[in-house]
């Protein structure tokens, strides 16, 4: 199959970053895959694996001569990153982006997006709990949903390149405003994952005979916390603080549900629990439906 | 090698008893398996499966005869069963059980228990979101922990062959007061699962655009909490009702880690959410190094 792209450069190497080097190498959907990391060692392990045909530290070579630009950092770097390469960008060159927030990406990235570019966020939800250029893999993205959130007036023809780009793949790809995403994403990523974060930490500040026996018996369910509670510190620093309103509001939904459960439990009500959790079955077979697990 | 055990009656035939047949039969630790569930559709399928060497509907039957008895429904049903099968238990015969609270299951069956057997209670720390004879397997047990909360003056010698009985099938083997056991599960298991059915009822809770989404983009994180919904909706009722004092209690715990969080997202402090992904990452480590993932 032709090439959807011919020069790609990735900045930012990580998980997500490397996912899509890799993918995009075994299904020839770039001629030429530039890699990007500010951290010696990544750009080492990148080099030994060969994942790219080119690797720099600095985003303005990255991008320069590229025809898509895909943004793989924490949200944090964005607008750093954008104020660098910006200028840079060639005429009719995409730039893209797989971070988990996407209005904060468009505040970060837009004001310094030249005329002649394009501007196509986007965000891949497919991830596992590890970090960096080695953890990743081709099949990340088979079968699953990547998220395109172009703004308003923005080029057909770069979100259509964006959009066969991610379906060579194997992704599936639909479209939302990123108002949406983002509350979306509260409540099926982020709020869990805090939540995740926020029980393991609960468990690590019991007395220390019993915090052993936390690790130790973890097969109970509490290992499925830790898994998730494993990822990249940094990048869920700042998913919070880039979706702060529709976190808090998931939030708040999220605690008025434990309530109830909690009052059923301190009153014994055990026809409510089975209730609840007949309910929390029946949506565990939609997910298995949608075949994203 | 030698059974551990003559005749295993194994009373309800779910993950957890079906898989303690599984591994009793492939491991040889015991001479003959009697399986009993009141459900005829559970029969049917362990006589499909070949999962025991005598399938029966009563308790009574099934520990007539027999050496040890395991008790593996749910822990609502303790009560009822101990009070049938009590005075037809052999002389020298040992009652265990694999629930998931052992004060209760104590209070339940302790009464019941003639002086001339044994009440050995017992908790495997291991399962899966299925249910059901068919969902079990002979491997769900290896490399487990098999906590043991003999209440005090019961007979060494029957606590040694409980404890030589989950050995023969991979298990480690601890020993714990019911109160402590308690406690661990608590933190451990019943406060994440309480967590995750209530996660997933507050997402679909939401406006129904949102709701089909929830399930769509579920591979962000929101399918692990939706695996740990996805079990047995009895059990757990029977284990928040049987543990209500360790979960409120964990709970108030959990609530105020959660409030940490939020106000840290709340002022934008991205420093003190770092630290506590940091330090949770950490523990995930901790669990890895136990070799329970």
């Amino acid at each position: 199959m032709k090439p959807v792209v011919g020069t790609l450069a990735i900045i930012g190497f990580g998980l997500i970053g490397s996912s899509i080097a890799r993918a995009v190498r075994s299904s020839g959907a770039a001629r030429r895959i530039v890699a990007c990391d500010g951290s010696a060692a990544a750009r080492q392990t990148i080099r030994r694996l060969k994942l790219a045909d080119r690797i720099v530290s600095n985003p303005v070579e990255a991008v320069t001569g590229a025809d898509m630009v895909v943004i793989c950092t924490p949200v944090s770097a964005y607008a750093r990153i954008a104020r660098t390469i910006g200028r840079h960008l060639k005429r009719g060159a995409i730039l893209t982006d797989a971070g988990s927030v996407k209005r904060a990406a468009i505040d970060h990235l837009a004001p310094h997006v030249p005329a002649h570019a394009h501007l196509v966020p986007a965000h891949p939800i497919a991830g596992t709990e590890n970090s960096g250029p080695e953890s990743g893999f081709a099949e990340l993205f088979k079968g699953r949903w990547w998220i395109v959130t172009p703004p308003p007036g923005t080029s057909k023809a770069a979100v259509a390149t964006v959009e066969s780009l991610w379906r060579r793949l194997g992704s599936r790809v639909t479209r939302m405003t990123p108002q949406h995403h983002d509350r979306v994403l509260a409540i099926t990523s982020h709020v869990p994952h805090l939540i995740a974060y926020t029980i393991v930490n609960t468990a690590s500040d019991l007395e220390s005979t019993l915090q052993t026996e936390v690790f130790r018996y973890s097969a109970s369910g509490f290992r499925d916390f830790t898994r998730v509670a494993a990822s990249s510190p940094i990048m869920w620093r700042d998913i919070f603080l880039a979706n702060k309103d529709a976190v808090l509001e998931m939030l708040g939904r999220l605690y008025e549900d434990i309530a109830l459960m909690q009052k059923a439990i301190r009153h014994d009500e055990g026809a409510t629990l089975q209730r609840l959790f007949t309910k929390a079955r029946r949506i565990r077979r939609g997910v298995v439906a949608q075949k994203q697990d």
